[in-house]
């Protein structure tokens, strides 16, 4: 028997309680059954996105709101930026040209994270650059970058919206949308909040919604002003995704408990943890600046293949991890510590990765980073 | 304690099994757990689509799939023919035209279906016509329009691809997709296929395939060309909704089981025994045409409102059938007989509607519409 752990970046594990509530017999979406539901999953997502502004569910993947992002509040010809540092930066820009916007690309190396002054110096440049587009997690890379710093600056032009793809950063990060002020920002189910994928979330602020009025893109799924109107009356525009609802219910009071501060702390924790013990062994990390708390990004020693990593990992000891993408592949291997994660989540991953890379003949003494854990994680 | 019986036309009861197999852990959707489970599912689709096309997995509602049936196969300006005779017939048009297509509309009075000579006028007035849209069950008015008849007329018209919503006639109706010669054919995970909502399917012919290399429209989240490759390598495009999908599998075992002709015989013997007992109990059938065999949309009986038997079979009865949309509201109630439905859901049904019409004074004998329902349901 091969126990089966997973501890990639998404999908994360569901814990039992959601995916028992998400067994319960089917309801109708417009019935009376149901619209305390929803109203219950609109007021748990405003709690996690700290905002007081509309958050709405969206049957798709992360992706989705991603696109919806797009094509609800530009017009084709539209100039922005998109900091792009990783596939899911990357991601922006393709989703941002195929919907005919004019992208000003701001690269950032991968492994490092945006200066907020990079973007400062565009927009003062072009004032009238319609938004700005980032990961507030880079999965690919393990970077967080500087949401608050970048909201900052963003806030002083009126003319951009400040658009942040939060999808592997929810939960794990302390994202103040309101208080910081996020135009747009986008969850999906299968990351921190422990559902399965399906689900999008996005937060749209005022000044968001106004500009909502003048895009006229062709738009009909993702149709962000009907799924408000919706979302007024406790409905979704189309079908609701009723399971997968129910289940963020149970997910959001699993982590109400919790509470928002002991949330980001444990993820911290982890995340901390888990780059403290690699290093221990030998193992560098590739966030050269500002580690995610979901996800750390672990560069393979010198002479072994990360990808080799990655499926050692998985075959021999039961472990999904994550490979690296792209330019990164072969050069790390991923580990998220998000959701529902702990602990023990992360001495076996640990543990797992000793284990590894002595069967790869690297000189490991086992036990050393799983201690450099256990110390961090007995604080 | 009311026990909740679920008669809507979709979303429709999901089988203990199916829920139990979605309640396994979560697995990573790109790792090798996953490929052999996306391939059941692609199979599986094949066979209840009756083609050997691809038909691609869509994380999204059945609405989803008919967005991307729009903006993967056409252009802006060109000139389609949609055939409104309900609701859903309404929603092509709708999404034709955010797509900026002109849409000839053929409008068939509510409860009626389609004449397959109508599209062929069109069609010979204009042979450049690049498209017919058409729904396979009309929901709202209970009709099934004659795809067989449909399609015979579109093959003689190389220009023109024909488009099938079938998101609730799936499993309910005998549609030959490949010997019929439908290009594009929708289905839903909410409907016939016992699921919860948040899968839409999609088979693409050659001929529709050929178009998709000419249409430019800006797409991301539904591009079909990219879900296509990703499919032949057992993937789809983004993340794919694992549990939905291990579901699909457990619910297409249950239906392979049974076996083509044996669902469809199913659907059309509930459909029949419904439609007579709610006859012999004094209530008229919507549809004067053609009535489907996944929901039967009933006339509520001179002097009450449909509405009111919606309510009273809800609330005093614990049954969720559906009510009348838009012009037919208050004339109508619908209750489906789709997916996981059997003998004794009809013979639940039709002894609430009498107990119903009893308690709103209407004068019916209690059993008359069970017995007739019986009497066909023995055969």
């Amino acid at each position: 028997m091969l126990k089966r752990y997973l501890l990639a970046p998404g999908p994360t594990p569901v814990p039992a309680e959601v995916l028992l509530s998400m067994a319960m017999p089917m309801i109708h979406h417009r019935s009376p059954d149901f619209l305390p539901i929803l109203e219950a999953a609109k007021k748990g997502l405003q709690w996690l996105f700290q905002t007081k502004n509309d958050v709405l569910i969206i049957c798709s993947t992360g992706t989705g709101g991603m696109v919806g992002s797009v094509n609800n509040f530009f017009n084709p010809g539209d100039k922005v930026v998109v900091v792009n540092g990783g596939k899911f930066g990357e991601r922006w820009t393709k989703i941002c040209q195929a919907y005919g916007l004019t992208v000003e690309e701001i690269v950032v190396d991968w492994g490092y994270s945006i200066k907020p002054s990079a973007v400062e110096a565009a927009l003062k440049k072009d004032p009238s650059i319609k938004g700005v587009f980032v990961q507030a997690t880079e999965t690919s890379t393990g970077v967080y970058h500087d949401i608050e710093g970048l909201a900052k600056v963003v806030k002083n032009y009126p003319e951009t919206l400040f658009i942040v793809d939060a999808i592997s950063a929810l939960v794990a990060q302390d994202i103040k949308t309101d208080e910081w002020g996020i135009d747009v920002m986008i969850g999906g189910s299968q990351k921190g909040l422990m559902l399965p994928p399906g689900l999008a979330f996005v937060s749209v602020s005022e000044k968001a919604w106004k500009r909502n009025e003048t895009s006229k893109m062709p738009r009909f799924y993702f149709n962000f002003k009907k799924e408000r109107e919706n979302l007024a009356k406790n409905q979704t525009n189309f079908t609701s995704a009723v399971t997968l609802i129910i289940g963020l219910n149970e997910a959001i009071n699993m982590l109400r408990k919790e509470g928002l501060e002991n949330i980001f702390k444990r993820h911290a924790t982890l995340a901390h943890a888990t780059r403290e013990a690699v290093k221990a062994i030998g193992c560098g990390i590739y966030s050269k600046e500002s580690p995610s708390n979901s996800v750390t990004a672990i560069e393979a020693p010198q002479g072994i293949d990360g990808q080799q990593i990655y499926k050692n990992l998985r075959e021999k000891y039961g472990i999904t991890g994550a490979g690296g993408q792209d330019k990164a592949k072969g050069k790390i291997f991923r580990l998220a510590h998000l959701g529902y994660a702990d602990t023990f989540d992360v001495i076996t991953g640990i543990a797992a990765i000793e284990m590894v890379l002595k069967d790869l003949g690297y000189p490991v003494k086992l036990g050393t980073g799983v201690a450099v854990a256990q110390e961090i994680l007995m604080k």
